[in-house]
């Protein structure tokens, strides 16, 4: 599919395309922001109108509808946008900006809004409007020699996949889930992660274009020098360095990003270690903790638990009846029978024939040596898990994760829980324990997987539930509240959350941090209006 | 040296042992800081007094005489401290800005104040007082599973190092230029940049624990979790990300820092290419430029002009006579007399013997066939120069780089100018050109080195003057703000400056990103008595 026809189809799906200026008498159903009178709203959205077209403005409850999707709990119904608007051009950002100023109407910027698990593009706070971002995709540059990109954000990972490969640039992308229709901008802007050795994308950003809320234009990095060549070449710039402050934040609204593309080595060889006791959590990450620190395995690699990766082609029922604990020796069958261990650990070498050859061995033997079975292409031919990580790890695309929302039914709920450790067996095996525990308590599965950076874990727990299920709906929302809170007062916080939960990890963080974020937000979005809520900043 | 002498040592050096309490009358010759009055200077130098003892704070021109050593020019003598104090702990740092701000009087913090050719420790603007933080020189953690360590601002690099080595723990550190008496939070902080894979200082940072201006202590990333075993282990925490905003910059006092540390690897190799020709800058880079972005060549690798090596380890007059330009021709004479070419480029493999050998015919083929020689240890043993980085590629110390000072005559003037752009050939050929234009201009010679990033060049020039004669001082101001300002015109502006081009290198990356920093510096520091005039915020 080229990027046309994709974001075309994105456009659709989002409902823009085909949505006609509509009243406003609808929203008096709906929940504006304090202190925003209906004449304020009103107001704004007129104003937006006269900037972007009738057409790209979305000011009543039905025609917002696609922007109110998402699969976290929210039995509340807080997270639920007033309104949308899609710019095209970073002047017409600007000037949505200072309307939102002059009505005190808050805005919340997404770039394709696909942040599934997370909340996609609803608002933290109720009564925002959901700046749209995916009219802007183009792909401004790309520079094979020195492997940088600079895009916009509404451009998705499958577009600037097929860039490249359209004009024959041997540079790869890192992807993440649902890499397809996410965007490397808000992605990058979450601090996602994905799969090859450049999987850490806030670490290969390099530059950004930045909407101030006072609707000014503002370049990071080498970006604001005159005639400057080195905006995607060189991250830091000169005085403070203030990229961070756009990222899982509501300081500004990034309006273009340079990224560090991947050259394309001549060599890639994904492995999958199979280990077969869930009990084996702490044998494995010490196992890769070497691996990882020393750059021998240097890719962002996950070590996936069978019941994640059944959710992933399976459904619930197949596995045990409904209204069944997801016991392990279920789980274990159902894994083996599919080729896979109760936890599956991927990762790929790159480089020349040479250098995988004279690393695999060293793998091979310390992998061997902690119980795990080392897999490769020759054994798992066809095998649709290998496949899947063996297509992500080569900045490949898909979107098998999206089959998790069918684990338990078709209402698909979904909320990540990513609490952060060391990269520490200990840690890890009090972790997988402590959540079994409350999952369990709750009636809800662990499937969970560990992503082991360079030297941390981000433990990525799905909690997977039926959404169209009132009742369910309530217990993951408890559910999730007890895991952040419970992992919390063991030391253990959210890299990111969704945003039902945003001030509850925020929290955690304390009282100084918390501070600090709001002084800043008090000087440089006075008024309030860029995503309230965002991380637990109002 | 253990670690305690050469602290010793240190303090010794900058006057801070035997100082006796003095009065204050000699500050009348002293300029004061903008609206500080006498009284709230002497007021300001009593309170600091009462919180870490007399001995610890100089408040006469005469016992600040430590603190006034610097060799940048500084024709009108604007970057003169008016006192110093040396706190033990945080709380005494706490305490000494909660005075800073009730008298209204500037603090320049400085972790270790040798920021050599960068201003030492000498404040931007006149009438500040030194915050020397070299007493606080513990290191309070070092995790040899994860490969990370916790430090104080005044430990230096020579002391992490005796400490890894008096506990056999198998990690190196990366060192900059002078790393035995500088500081590894004091470099990052600058973001400086060293010679090994883990040069770029500042992306090996991870967790800061910061005095904000207004005394309250913060920690950054996951630190300000209760609990917490991962502040070292991940860099990002959640929300906004603020660690760069303490970075070349004036809005807290860091305190304490994270930092990550490479295992030693197996095998380290390292090479020097020798190219004959001044001419041949965009063919190395050109050459270079793939070994690094592919990650063959993993370090921050340094490509050295043979004026530039010749200066630290000879006189100028050695090499031509005094008063007569350094012609290419003397300096290939005595560059091939000592083993070297018109660029030397020295880079390491760092591996297993199976990755090395596998690696090093790839990066033979590419660099012969740019003209370049390859040399190891083989061809170079006993050359002082390879001997210097050999070690320094290795995380090894030496102060070979103060020889610099000496090149000109006894009287030690160094500026660093330090322009960056895209690792590209004809930006480096344009940018060297450029600066033997304007250096030979006013007199000075092209002692340079490019640091070949990940995908940009810092040009690092070493402008090498004499201080002691007051005209050529002069000359080298002039010089170097023609360098900054004939750079800027052409797209090209510092990554870093010393304190006597704060301002002006500012200007140049724009008003919006000047206004921003202000709009921070004024939430943040409101009395403004953190460091005005650090990277041209005031």
């Amino acid at each position: 599919m080229s990027d046309f026809e994709l974001n075309r189809r994105g456009l659709i799906g989002a409902g823009l395309i085909g949505a006609t200026m509509v009243g406003l008498a609808a929203c008096d159903k709906a929940t504006l922001a304090p202190g925003v009178s209906k004449a304020d709203f009103a107001g704004a959205i007129k104003a937006m109108r006269g900037v972007v077209g009738d057409e790209w403005v979305f000011g009543d409850p039905e025609a917002v509808t696609p922007w109110k999707k998402n699969y976290i709990p929210d039995p509340e119904g807080r997270h639920v946008p007033v309104g949308a608007v899609a710019p095209k051009t970073v002047e017409e950002v600007q000037e949505i900006v200072r309307i939102a100023n002059k009505y005190r109407q808050p805005i919340w910027p997404v770039s394709t809004g696909k942040n599934m698990g997370y909340g996609m593009a609803t608002p933290a706070t109720p009564g925002q409007i959901v700046l749209d971002l995916k009219r802007m995709n183009r792909i401004l540059d790309v520079d094979p020699e020195l492997g940088t990109a600079l895009v916009e954000p509404g451009v998705t990972y499958q577009q600037l996949k097929d860039y490249l490969e359209e004009n024959n640039i041997p540079l790869w992308i890192d992807v993440p889930t649902v890499g397809p229709i996410a965007s490397p901008v808000g992605n990058t802007l979450e601090r996602g992660v994905g799969y090859t050795p450049y999987g850490e994308h806030f670490t290969f950003q390099c530059g950004m274009e930045v909407v101030l809320p006072d609707g000014q234009v503002m370049r990071t990095g080498m970006g604001s020098i005159k005639g400057t060549t080195a905006w995607q070449a060189f991250k830091w710039g000169y005085g403070p360095y203030v990229d961070g402050l756009f990222t899982q934040s509501n300081f500004g609204i990034v309006t273009k990003m340079g990224m560090w593309l991947m050259p394309k080595p001549p060599v890639y060889k994904p492995f999958m270690i199979r280990h077969d006791d869930m009990a084996d959590v702490p044998k494995i990450i010490e196992a890769m903790r070497p691996l990882r620190v020393s750059s021998l395995v240097a890719n962002c690699n996950l070590m996936m638990s069978a019941s994640y990766q059944l959710a992933m082609f399976k459904r619930r029922n197949e596995i045990v009846p409904d209204g069944r604990p997801l016991d392990d020796a279920s789980v274990k069958k159902a894994a083996k029978a599919n080729g896979l261990g109760m936890w599956n650990t991927y990762f790929a070498l790159y480089g020349t024939e040479q250098t995988v050859a004279a690393i695999e061995p060293i793998i091979r033997a310390q992998l061997t040596a902690s119980g795990g079975e080392v897999m490769t292409a020759a054994e798992m031919e066809g095998n649709p898990w290998f496949h899947h990580h063996a297509t992500l790890m080569q900045g490949g695309l898909n979107l098998d994760e999206i089959g998790l929302l069918r684990w338990r039914g078709a209402g698909g709920g979904l909320a990540w829980f990513a609490p952060v450790a060391a990269a520490k067996g200990k840690e890890a095996e009090a972790q997988t324990k402590l959540a079994r525990g409350i999952l369990d308590k709750h009636g809800f599965d662990y499937t969970a997987a560990y992503a082991i950076g360079w030297r941390d874990l981000h433990h990525i727990i799905a909690l997977l539930y039926d959404k169209s299920d009132r009742e369910q709906e309530k217990k993951a929302d408890a559910c999730y509240r007890e895991l952040v809170s419970t992992f919390g007062e063991n030391g253990w916080a959210s890299y990111r959350t969704g945003v039902n939960s945003m001030a509850l990890v925020a929290e955690q963080y304390g009282q100084v941090n918390r501070d600090f974020n709001k002084l800043l937000k008090n000087a440089i979005d006075p008024n309030g209006v860029i995503a309230p809520g965002k991380s637990g900043i109002v």
